[in-house]
């Protein structure tokens, strides 16, 4: 039933922007000290930025779906990039549909189909409802996951690339102009000098800046914003400022060794670190950012890859009130999960230390109700799938909590102060990856669980190892594994507990909603189900007038 | 693949048959003092019976969902009668006929299709996909679920029923001739005294004994195993000993009261019991259960219903012995759960005592290899998704233990003795019931979990209630709940860190297997994701082959 506070009855859009690996501190609005970002910080002075939101999971794949399901990865199962989204899992897609919001996806989402399932379901997937399951229950407007890198076995990604079309009806002469271009320079001898090496990450991209990956998805959004008719929500989910590390001219030029901030790290974190973390110091993207003159190199492009983002971010938001649109528009800033970049002796994410699994989360809301908030930060305990339940809100409908975990941001968007969750959950798969063969652990072994309660932040290990513990307000740079000692067993016990309480979670009920099953309450009663008679004067006699009928032919003695 | 000591190279069939409502200890090969069972027994001197086996959940339709997907309620999410197991979970239908067995359904499932999601992928329940996702994977030969129910709001269950239309084919003068007939006798007026009024439980039922349902169901079971072609699995599911509690001649009369144990309750039960426990005790079903009368009627009638489910499975087995099917068939002998009888001050099933909890479990394996082991007990700790994984294996399948998550029964038959499981879990949600009304709990908050390790037996309530706690060695009758004080901490906290180990249990990583990951590890260098490069050096030349391509034109300057 639409809630009034909703904009059910208005127009209202929803502009779902998330970027690929964008650190939450990268942004001068979280107070980066040489990163200016105007247009973000232009969204965050005009709506709400949650200091304290994280990810179900620090890793593409697994991120994403929970941000599309409004699950956490447990619940969705799509645990690791590559593993499929079980067949009938229901999506933001469905869910906003189901109350007249188109929702439509431009960029990359890192879906993987579930083919067997569906087959075995009979579902092709050249139906309507076949291309929505293989498409995470959205509608493809344009996708493109952004990852077209080859090697001998062949493309890590082998559907079709729009992107890669884009840059051949551009004239860039290459099967794969993605690699040999956007994401690559040219090197002293006129060679390709590819972004995946990261001595190369302070060369300019080979190729137009207007060509370039962002601009080229903003130029789309704008041509969808533009013809679109109704009620929608557009995912515009960008593939930068992931690797590769290379930016286009003037981008590569803006920022220097001078801007690199101070690696997060510490000696005492290679004291005989928890197994698995100490595995992933040891693996090679690790090793390479914590050589200096790597970060040196990649995080100038790195940040110039965000100043990109912010521009295009720019032309995006004068399209919107050029065009009239900001005033019903929901606009969401985000990002799958952040970047190491060589903090606590670590490349890339996987982890959970914050400048991994914590992100960047933005939201402008139009409506009147949120003009109490705009401008203000809210430092609650926020999880990636409280957007998928902010969004069925938003459009004016129910949240259905027997399927979404997650809660509607619209109260702290309208400055109400609800009863809120005690701790936020984060989980990691590692099942697929090197470490877990290094040490020897089995797939259904290689699961990482966190629990913040905002200070305290518990990681627990299945597989044997040990559990770590941070103490954020005390060591907010998460130096210290508190675990490693005895003092704090009270903390460990109590996250223990909040562990505990999330896996008795009711989560797969989802056939049931908490309204169905209050009406079901006591019915059967009523349908002839009588199973406490003595003598039928328990109960009314209407229940008991179908069983008394009439005198039967006798069929035996007795 | 097949595993040698399987059954895939002989042409080897399942005969799954399930009671509903039999009690573990109602069976003379289980010790009861005046039934007797010499057809159970029969299978349990030429198989094992195992003496400590559990449900998922006591009540018939979480129960049977996990006994078909070899899941745990949660997992399934189907957490009870009527709500609908969502569309796509894999049952045995799909596993087994992924191996080539096919999997037959002979009466009752209590299955709910989920007709929204089946709708919303577009699944018509006409079609051979759609029939098997109603009918909970299984192919239907005949589906009855013998509960044919009338009140003022209709029936309980609204599909037809190929029971009611036997007897009306054989001149049952009634629309519903179940309900008038097969559950009812004639009083001293002449009039139906309904099986649903328990003074009528000693009275026979007013139907020719070859024409009520067990015998009418057995009679489907030869049919279908003499036409029977190629590998099957056969559930043939018997809705008895189940209420309505009557039998028709001669068994209404083989017992009477003083064949009736007496019941299993304790005053100290009463003291200040745990409130969810406390709620079951003061329902309708309970209290009738309370009154000597009551039992002293209801409970020969009871024991007639397995008499005649006894000689009915003797006339079975003749049957697979006259036509030399002894050697090719497993035969299964089980039940979705218990009935309480009065004890514990209780009727129906519902909660977690062994008369509600525990199950008959008797498995006659025709192999060779299980030679070792015919006519011995076995008392580890089983839980009834064992079975789905125990067909797979008997099959010549191998386990997908990523869906599946009991484990095979096939070493304990072969006198092996593998590594096991430390404790059982069982769960109970009770949010539709009117205990959930009277305690004023939330439909999510609704749930009980049992964790027991073969000796210790906790309950843990949701919804803020306090655990119970039994010591089956010092009480194995469940009188004391040691919850109540503070003496027995260590084994509480010892059992919910069980409890917690099973919340983190992977059960929704479906489509991917442990091998499938294996495979996975490391292979994403090969498709040239290569995000640690620094130069280069660090790998074989085949993985940069493809991004150091070819002098490109140069589009930018840098």
């Amino acid at each position: 039933m639409p809630d009034p506070a909703s904009a059910s009855d208005k127009d209202m859009n929803i502009l779902f922007i998330m970027y690929d690996q964008l650190r939450f501190d990268y942004l001068s609005c979280a107070g980066h000290p040489h990163l200016d970002t105007p247009n973000f910080d232009r969204v965050a002075a005009r709506g709400v930025r949650f200091t304290n939101a994280y990810v179900q999971s620090p890793i593409c794949g697994a991120s994403r779906m929970s941000f599309y399901t409004g699950r956490y990865t447990s619940s969705h199962g799509a645990q690791w990039n590559g593993f499929p989204l079980r067949v009938g899992e229901q999506t933001l897609g469905d869910h906003l549909r189901r109350i007249g919001m188109d929702c439509w996806l431009l960029g990359k989402t890192h879906m993987k189909a579930d083919a067997e399932g569906m087959a075995r379901l009979g579902l092709s997937p050249d139906s309507e409802i076949g291309a929505r399951q293989a498409e995470c229950g959205f509608d493809s407007w344009i996708r493109d996951d952004g990852l077209w890198g080859e090697g001998p076995d062949g493309f890590y990604d082998e559907k079709r690339s729009p992107y890669n079309e884009y840059l051949k009806s551009k004239g860039y002469p290459s099967e794969n102009p993605w690699s040999d271009f956007a994401n690559a320079g040219i090197d002293e001898n006129g060679d390709i000098a590819s972004g995946w090496m990261f001595k190369n990450a302070d060369k300019p991209a080979n190729i137009r800046e207007e060509d370039s990956e962002t601009p080229w998805l903003t130029q789309r959004a704008i041509e969808f914003i533009d013809q679109a008719k109704g009620r929608w929500c557009a995912h515009v989910s960008f593939i930068k400022p992931h690797w590769p590390y290379i930016v286009p001219a003037p981008y590569h030029a803006m920022y220097g060794a001078n801007h690199v901030p101070q690696a997060v790290r510490s000696d005492v974190e290679r004291e005989d670190p928890q197994p698995v973390y100490g595995a992933y110091m040891e693996n090679k993207i690790a090793q390479a950012f914590q050589r200096e003159d790597v970060r040196q190199k990649v995080i100038p492009a790195y940040m110039g890859l965000i100043k990109q983002c912010d521009d295009q971010l720019g032309v995006l938001l004068d399209h919107l009130e050029a065009t009239g649109r900001m005033d019903s528009t929901m606009i969401v800033l985000t990002s799958d999960h952040g970047d190491y970049l060589g903090d606590h002796w670590l490349g890339e994410k996987d982890l959970f230390h914050d400048p991994s699994v914590k992100i960047p989360m933005i939201i402008y809301d139009p409506r009147g109700e949120a003009d109490a908030t705009r401008g203000t930060t809210c430092d609650v305990l926020v999880e990636s799938i409280d957007l998928a339940a902010t969004f069925v809100e938003f459009a004016g409908g129910r949240v259905p909590d027997h399927i979404i975990e997650g809660r509607s941001l619209l109260p702290w968007l309208e400055g109400r102060t609800p009863e809120w969750r005690d701790f936020a959950i984060s989980e990691y798969d590692y099942s697929a990856t090197p470490q877990a063969v290094k040490l020897g652990v089995e797939p259904r072994d290689a699961r990482l669980f966190m629990v913040f309660d905002g200070r305290f932040k518990l990681i627990h290990a299945e597989g044997g190892f040990r559990p770590m513990l941070f103490d954020l307000q005390e060591d907010p740079q998460e130096f210290h594994d508190l675990a490693k000692g005895t003092a704090h067993a009270a903390e460990i016990d109590r996250l223990y507990g909040y562990l505990a309480q999330w896996g008795r979670r009711l989560s797969q009920r989802v056939t049931r909603s908490e309204d169905d099953i209050k009406t079901m309450r006591g019915r059967s009663g009523r349908k002839g189900i009588l199973p406490f008679l003595v003598d039928g004067s328990e109960v009314p006699e209407e229940l008991t007038e179908k069983i008394r009928g009439t005198a039967p032919k006798r069929y035996v003695g007795g």
